[in-house]
Parts: structure tokens; C-alpha cells; sequence
């Protein structure tokens, strides 16, 4: 209906990768419909990579570069896309873009969770939007639906299963019995990961994550260095064996947690009990919590990863910024709005919870008592004992499993650093944080 | 930041029953908070119900009227959020807001879905917004996920548990083994039905609400005519037991079907597995799942009822609509396009599924060789047969349970009318859809 005369909104995208080559395809299939429902026309006028031989895959014919400053500073652009992910130089793209006066939708959860202030700092002052809907959860409309569908409740709580890799890895370990280094083995000859993937399985990826739902959803900037990150590097087959015996799933999460006016964020493996809805969440998929003073709880789950889902992201940010381009009113309204609030931020070690312990001791009468005395002189109290059969015939020693009752993590630790050194115990204990 | 020379918007409310007591409430609650996030002040001018006896309830200071005229026509209002429910007088109030400058906020599901085309046209042709985030499952972010996150992808199906009441009297039944009039009884005494459940229960407020999500995911009204509407009044517990001893959950869900270029829609019990996401959304909870083409399955669950969740949707639409205003963009780009499209919608009964059949016979050999012997006929393929010990000893008969292979939903019901002929088949089949 309104194909005469449409205003046309030009876009350029830097990084062609999975989620740029996905983009520019589902762009060129759902052309029609995605100008009919945004009542303007979306052009991707430049497309730039450092990398020449992108320039034959693209699926549409646009102009190539390889000097992202061409697109930086081009004064017909008015969306710059950002998806070569990584710190440098996205940042610098990032924000000499704003400063040319583009608006701005990226991917890149390092950089903005690395530059949160200085990138809406600068946007708000040049009036300009950053939309990041894909950089967390990919296509899950998670970002819009804290930002927007929860706008007028105060958030209580999130938690999450962000990283698909991660989760790709504890589901095969679950479901095939098999050892850490087998499953990302496995996982690589799938094509599932990347080759590097240090920054999916040390908690990085999904702290980066947490680190921009927390910002956005308490106003405040959550540094990377304001979360404890813990990865999966050391999970053992047979804690995700002991903990599925007892009802309980081995999942990162992403925990943000508010209690009065202290707030805490985590990323670290949790034992989920069964009839949790992390603990159903398999392989690549991605889920979110998010908990709310006046809608209680939203869940979301979907695909967290996959070039289209992020490219569904991606579009989904163009085409909100294509429509206040189109009405005039992209900026004037900031998107996210930058406020240099503190919050109270108490330490992992200061807050309470249950916890799985794991004790590998000599095979005789009387440890337990000795273990369970360290732990009583610490005031960790325990739930219950199980004395399991190992999966394997361990060459040494036996399984011991606690489950505590709420402790505060620093007496925990103070009473594990104690039970090590006890001579019936042969291993260092593992410890792993039960979600409730 | 921007307290000074802050903009005020003004919002005129319609309705103080449990969801208008509850916005206002939120909005005292969250007030400044919401205000710094919107970068504007949100004024309730003046609120309105018919019933005198409720301005004593108000939890603010407000002007507070009889006669909905006063907000409708009064030129200082921008927002006008109905809140009465029903067809009528809401929709005059929509009408005549729009009509008189306004933007309109709504919670009302049978207004929108028995007059979308005039309700949009009109909001089009006087660039005004009508936001309805409450109207479908109360606080989940739905209508905003498929209208906006999902902007960029075709959606190829929507299925859902969209009614707290029905779900909530199907969760009592499995889980104490009750009968159907046992659990409306105690949900009333709870207080969570309403005095009158018809429009609950009969199917038809999932109806209205699949209509909405239809409507607005393939750009078309879907009216309530298009879909084939089933309520769950005749559900009897002996087949809650029978689906459950076979690994199934009986739900109610709204559910559009793209295949190809057609579409069907129903809203009727199913047989959900006991692994899929539905059959573990249990009471008052709503769970939505959105099939796109780029982004794939897209699930979100929450509260889907009571005041404060769909109060939380209403602030969001009134935050949204609002930054709009202080943008001065609000109506210039339309949030719902109105676009009189056809779509080409198949009857249900030219549909294929599978199907759960319950037949209560005289307890005598070759009944079920006759019953098969029909079913053959019709080409209704049998994938397996039950006879289960019933519930209760029954004074006369014994049930026979089939799962049928994908069958024609029309030649399932030629051969059922046959069925009940038959002299050995002592009650009317029961039939319900399988969910895959």
C-alpha cells in the first residue's frame, strides 16, 4: 500500500560471517514481506569484511569493500551492522560510527559487555540507537523482552542457559555417558563449535551475557569482574552421573540474584533439579528467567545459536530502527539510556546456597564421621550422604556425596581447603552450587 | 537526568476491576523508576468506571467519573486504556478514542478479535496506536515477541496454552484423579475462576486470543469463524487417566497450522506428550510456542493470568506508546498495519492428525475386530490398542483405546457416526486430537 514512494533506510554491514551471510540471505528471502510489515525499504548499500573472498559468497549484489572506514563514514548509511565480533576492532567501529552518525545493531556481546558505559554514553550523546538483540540468546527476543515487555516491573532475578556450546557438550556427557574431552571432540566434528572454544567452555561467553541483561535490566553497568566465572573445563562424567541419580541435571547458568538492595552474579555449573525447565533445556538451545516484581516469572527458550536465529535477531533490530528512521524519531528517544548508578554488589563468597560435594576418600570406617566433622566445626550442615557406587572401579579410593543444606560459600570453602588436607581424603574435593 | 522540563503524558483509564486496581497499584509502586526509564511522566488524569463504588478503591489521587465520555473526549488525554472488558461499550470507547486523538491501550481479547479490521483501519487512518500486549496471555511479552522480535521471519505456526482457568481445572484432574465438575468447584472457592467460566471453559477466550496472535503473525484478520473452537466441558477424567497411562498430558491449546500456502486453526483438547514443553505448564501458567522460518521455535510461559501480570502488559504498552509521544512519532509509524488480505483457510475436518479414541463395548469377543473393521473402511489406521482396566468398575461395558496413524479428520468422523451405530458400542466415541 504504501510501495510508492517507500523511504528507503541504507544499511551497512561489516563481518561477513555465519550470522552476516545468514542476514543478507534471509533479507533477500523475506524482502517483500519485511517492507510491507516496516512501511520502508531496507538496503544493505555496503557490505565490507577484511577478507576478500567473502565478496563471491554474498547472496546479493552490493557493493564490496574491505576498509571498514568506508562504511564507517559513509554520510548515505544509516545503520551500521556490526558482526565481526571480538573486542578490536568492533569498538572502534562501534562508536566512530555513532560519531558519523550512524545508528548502530551489533552481535557482539564482548564488546558491549567490555564498553558498556562508553558505548551508551556516546549514543546517548549523539543521539544515537545501539540495538543488541542478538548478542544475547540469539534469536530469543530476550533483550526487548526485558527492556520492553518488562519495562514496569523491577527484575528480582535472572538466570540462564546462554551458551549453546556448553550446554551441546553436558547434554552428549548426560545422554552418552561419555568424558568432557569426548564430547568436544565430538562436537567439533559435528561442526558445532568453533575451533576455539576456551571462551564458550571457561564461562567467558555467558558472563559476557549475564554481564548485558544485568546492565540493562538494574540500570547499572555489571562488569565482568562483578561476576564470579566458573567454567566446565573440569566437570567429571561421574558428578553428572551421581548428580542424574539424585534427580538433579548439570547446567551452566547465569544467575544474576537480587536480595534486598545487595546483588550478586554468578556463572557456574548448578545441579537443576529434573522438574526445573533448565534442566529439560538440550544441546544448543538457550533459555532465560526472567523473575519480576509484578509478571512473577517469563521464561523464554529457543535456539541460542545458529547464523539465522542470530540473523533473525539482527533484522529484527534493523527493522525497529528502519521504523523510527522512517517516523524521524530514531535517538530522540534513546534506546538504552545510560545512567552511572552504583549498585551494591556483595562478593560469591558473602551469599548462601545448597551444595553437591563430592569427596573421592580411602575405604574405611570412619571417614565420614571426619569429613562430617570439619564440615559441623564450619556450620555446613548436611541434607543427606550418599555413598554410591563409582561408574567405574576406581583404582583408589571411593566416592563420598553430600548435599548441604544452605550455607554461606565462604564457610564451605574454609571447611573444603580443611578436608583436603585430612589424610582419608585422596582427591580434592569438587563442589557444584545446587539452583533453586 | 531528565527530571526538569520532563514530559508528561496523560492517560485517561477505563474499567477499575482486578487489572485496573492492579496498574495503578504498580504504577505508585514503580513510579520513579518507570519514569527514569522512559525519560517522561506517565499521569493518570482521570479513571473511570461505571460503578461509583470503586473510586474508594483507588490506590491514587485522581479525577474519578461515571461517564467514560468525560476521558474519551477530553482533549488533554493522550492514552486511553480500556479496561471494561466484553464487546460493548468497549469497542464504542475504542472508536471514538481513536476518533477523538487517542492512542488506546487494551487488555480486551473479544473486542479485538471480533473487530480487527475496523479497530486497525480506523487506528491507521487516524495515525493512532492501539497496543494490546495484555490481551493474549497477560504479562508474557507474546504480541510483542511475534510482532517484533520475530519481524524478520515468516511465521510458519503458533501453538499455545492460552487460558489460566481451563488449564488450571485440567492440572486439578490429573493431579487428584477428580472429576471435571469437582475441579470447577474448588478453583471457584479458590477464588481463581471468575463466577462465570463459559467463555473459559467453551474454548472461545483461547479462541479470541489465537485470533489475535493468527491475525497478527500472517498480516490478515483471522476471525473467530476460521477456527474450528472445542472446549474441554465434556472432558471426563477416565481419559486424563487413560492419556497419562500411555505418556500424554490432556490440554487445551490454540494452535495455526501453515502448510504450504494454507492455513487451518483450532482450538481443542490434545494429547500432548509427556516430553513436550505443554504437558509440564501446569495451573493458572500460559505457555506459547511461535514456529519461524529464520529463528526456528521460539517458546515463552509465565503467568498468563491475574492482575498484576496483565497490569505489567498494559505499563509496558503505556511506556511504549508513551516514549512515542515524547518522540513525537506515535501513529506516524503504524504498530499494527491494517492490510485486507485473504488468506486461503482449509476446514479442519480436510486436515490430517492423529487421534486418541475411546469406545465403551459390551464386554464380549470380536468387538474390537468389528470397530477396526469400520475404521478400515474409512481408511483410519490403527497405530495402537488399550483395553485397560477402567478407572471404576463400569455398571455396563468395558472401554477399548486406539491411537490412530495420521488420518483424515473427515473420515475419522464418517467412521465414528458408523461406530455408534454398531450395536455392541454402548456410548457416543470419544476422539481427541495428538499434539505433535
Amino acid at each position: 500500500m504504501k510501495h510508492k514512494n517507500m523511504k528507503t533506510v541504507k544499511v551497512g554491514l561489516i563481518g561477513i560471517g555465519n550470522v552476516g551471510l545468514s542476514l543478507l540471505k534471509l533479507y533477500s528471502k523475506n524482502r517483500r514481506f519485511i517492507e510491507e510489515n516496516t512501511g520502508c525499504k531496507v538496503e544493505f548499500k555496503t557490505v565490507c569484511d577484511k577478507d576478500e573472498s567473502k565478496q563471491k559468497l554474498l547472496p546479493i549484489t552490493t557493493k564490496f569493500v574491505t576498509d571498514y572506514n568506508i562504511v564507517v563514514k559513509d554520510p548515505e548509511i544509516d545503520i551500521v551492522v556490526e558482526l565481526i565480533g571480538g573486542i578490536h576492532p568492533a569498538y572502534e567501529i562501534i562508536m566512530e560510527s555513532i560519531k558519523h552518525g550512524k545508528h548502530i545493531v551489533t552481535a557482539n556481546k564482548a564488546v558491549l559487555s567490555e564498553n558498556w558505559d562508553k558505548i551508551f554514553l556516546t549514543a546517548n550523546r549523539y543521539n544515537k540507537s545501539v540495538y543488541f538483540e542478538a548478542s544475547v540468546a540469539a534469536g530469543i527476543p530476550v533483550i526487548q523482552s526485558l527492556h520492553e515487555g518488562l519495562a514496569g516491573n523491577r527484575i528480582l532475578g535472572i538466570s540462564g542457559i546462554l551458551n549453546g556450546t556448553t550446554n551441546y557438550i553436558l547434554t552428549l556427557m548426560s545422554q552418552y555417558r561419555c568424558s568432557y574431552e569426548f564430547a568436544v571432540k565430538r562436537i567439533r566434528n559435528m561442526g558445532i563449535a568453533e575451533a576455539d572454544i576456551t571462551y564458550d567452555v571457561s564461562g567467558y561467553d555467558t558472563a559476557c551475557k549475564l554481564s548485558i541483561l544485568s546492565s540493562l535490566a538494574f540500570s547499572s553497568w555489571v562488569k565482568l569482574a562483578n561476576i564470579y566465572i566458573e567454567g566446565i573445563e573440569d566437570i567429571e562424567l561421574q558428578d553428572i552421573h551421581f548428580a542424574e541419580s539424585f534427580g538433579y541435571k548439570i547446567k551452566l547458568l547465569g544467575n544474576a540474584c537480587v536480595e534486598g538492595n545487595k546483588y550478586y552474579f554468578e556463572v557456574r555449573k548448578f545441579l537443576v533439579p529434573q522438574n526445573n525447565v533448565f534442566a529439560n533445556i538440550h544441546y544448543e538451545d538457550n533459555a532465560i528467567l526472567l523473575n519480576s516484581d509484578h509478571c512473577g516469572k517469563v521464561i523464554l527458550v529457543g535456539k541460542g545459536a545458529g547464523g539465522f536465529p542470530a540473523a533473525s535477531a539482527v533484522m529484527a533490530d534493523i527493522i525497529s530502527i528502519a521504523k523510527d528512521i522512517v517516523g524521524a524519531v530514531s535517538g530522540r528517544t534513546h534506546y538504552v539510556e545510560y545512567k552511572p548508578t552504583k549498585l551494591k554488589i556483595v562478593s560469591i563468597k558473602d551469599t548462601e546456597g545448597c551444595f553437591y560435594l563430592r569427596f573421592i576418600t580411602v575405604d574405611r570406617p570412619g571417614v565420614l564421621a571426619k569429613i562430617a566433622n570439619v564440615l559441623g566445626r564450619y556450620k555446613v550442615s548436611i541434607a543427606s550422604v550418599y555413598q554410591k557406587e563409582p561408574l567405574v572401579k576406581l583404582r583408589r579410593g571411593v566416592p563420598i556425596i553430600l548435599l548441604t543444606h544452605k550455607t554461606r560459600e565462604k564457610s564451605l570453602l574454609q571447611a573444603l581447603e580443611k578436608i583436603k588436607k585430612l589424610d582419608v581424603v585422596l582427591k580434592p574435593p569438587v563442589y557444584i552450587k545446587v539452583y533453586s
